[in-house]
């Protein structure tokens, strides 16, 4: 495939982008109609958007488009698995200037189907649009497989603290990137293309669990989510916070504590979730604190205390520059 | 509500947003949690997206905020409807500048909110980031009500052609827009605000509709998708299409034929189906052509000849100027 977008034209694109795509038996309809079809076995969808723009959530020259694909469609899927369902489908809006190679469209799209399909889910349509700023809008959709949906309101004080998958490891590929480095590689790959624990998700809903998020923002920012919505305190004990060992030398050659990481980094999408004291977890979920009566407010406390160092933030506060990309964070 | 985007910063800016919108029934889970919950009692889930740039699909100066959500709510449940489906839900990805008032961002909402109640959605979710171009992405929800999806491939020769709606308005808004004008207001408004008729979709499925689609891109246009995704000739009959007697005279203002307008301007998303010849339409279905074999290849002919004049286009090809605002048309 040689050429820009504008040389290959819109539909010639779209049926370059379609013909590559795979199909579950959830979908019905798939691209190519006023909309797509898709199954909803639980009489209930669950559906999550988001938007990824370039310079702001990816650059092209530390991610492949490929990547930007996976990493889009994992942050979507995760916000579906947080919710204790099944990902089936998911659709894209896409941006592209007339003048890039089409292959970076066709890459994206790839991407975006191979992370479908690690959490069972299918591509079912899109649009596509020119505009100056390559922008990729995801929206994904689930199925409760007759569970209830596990929301940020069900902390309940006495529930134990509990995450599976990766933390902090996209926030210290991040700083490696920033600095100019291309390695450690595995901290790099971590940051163009995280790897949510999909399964998790209905598995916590199924083991009781009373709140759930996935970890987009930062694990204190997204606790703070469900201490807000549920008034309770959440304490994380940093001794049974795992910082991988590999992470102190990151951290020493740029000069930042692992643990800001592990606790305030973002877009690795792990789950975190509370459950009932007497849950009896399986292995993969490692429990990091408890859930106690709200004090003053509702907040988020480590070792019993506020956490004072960087952590949290807000797409349109200060604290990023108008050319940089975003902290590693919500997407 | 003073001030922009920035200063009121992302939570606020959400908060103000959510806050404005109504629920219905259909909505399980609303927005502010990891993903939301949508009813879909058919057991198989409708789904499209679309998205609008500044400066492409919209301009400020020409449409006010409130226009942008109502027109991009719109396309997008036509595109439901044109399924045979009965619209749900609705999403939003929405990246603004921070320097964007912020009244811009909340006026959107309450247009997508209006929309979605004509058509008997609601919002349930967005996601909410900052670039530096306005960029509406909408993805809409629907539910088939144990109908069968009217879909594009369905036309077979003998069928009849029957379209409901606006056909042509926009195009001639956007002609007396693009000349300076501000008036008549009912084109201009046409092109700033469409009605697509909902419920024509399911009551066109209902009546048996063998294929369907909104009219987006323009007759002829979306006829072309059907003619070529059911091998079919389809022919239509210029006496039968209705031209507004206003449309004359700004077509003899600009200098256009206001038939080019009814047969090649989208955006007002009529909707257009085919059904079996001895189908018994009610008064709001305008038959206009009929359904053929295909000669050498699909296609849509004008009293049996090819529509040689301007009509269908493409966004990435070279017929429109990079500063310009896409003509009526798909978005």
């Amino acid at each position: 495939m040689k050429g820009t977008v504008g040389e290959l034209g819109e539909f010639g694109l779209i049926r370059e982008m379609t013909s590559r795509l795979t199909t579950t038996p959830a979908v019905r309809l798939g691209p190519g109609d006023d909309a797509a079809v898709v199954t909803a076995p639980d009489r209930r969808v669950v559906v999550s958007t988001d938007v990824l723009v370039e310079g702001r959530h990816f650059r092209r020259d530390w991610s492949t488009a490929y990547d930007v694909g996976r990493k889009g469609a994992a942050q979507n899927l995760a916000d579906i698995a947080a919710m204790g369902a099944v990902p089936t489908a998911l659709v894209l809006g896409l941006v592209v200037p007339a003048t890039l190679p089409a292959t970076w469209a066709i890459e994206l799209m790839d991407g975006l189907r191979d992370e479908c399909q690690v959490a069972g889910a299918a591509v079912v349509g899109g649009d596509l649009v020119r505009g100056d700023t390559i922008t990729v809008a995801i929206t994904a959709l689930g199925d409760m497989r007759n569970q209830e949906p596990v929301v940020r309101s069900g902390a309940r004080p006495g529930d134990v603290v509990a995450v599976t998958g990766w933390l902090g490891w996209s926030a210290a590929g991040h700083a490696v990137l920033s600095r100019g480095f291309r390695s450690p590689r595995a901290f790099v790959e971590a940051h163009r293309r995280p790897e949510p624990p999909y399964h998790a998700g209905p598995a916590a809903a199924a083991l009781g669990a009373t709140s759930m998020t996935d970890v987009s923002d930062g694990l204190i920012a997204d606790l703070g989510h469900i201490a807000e919505a549920s008034n309770v305190r959440i304490n994380l004990v940093s001794g049974k916070v795992d910082v991988p060992s590999q992470m102190y030398d990151i951290g020493q050659a740029v000069g930042v504590d692992p643990l800001q990481w592990v606790l305030t980094g973002g877009e690795d999408h792990a789950i975190v979730a509370t459950f009932p004291p007497d849950v009896k977890l399986p292995a993969r979920w490692k429990v990091i604190g408890e859930v106690l009566h709200p004090s003053a407010r509702p907040e988020v406390t480590v070792d019993g205390a506020p956490w004072t160092r960087a952590g949290g933030w807000d797409h349109f506060g200060g604290d990023e520059g108008d050319d940089g990309i975003e902290t590693p964070g919500r997407g």
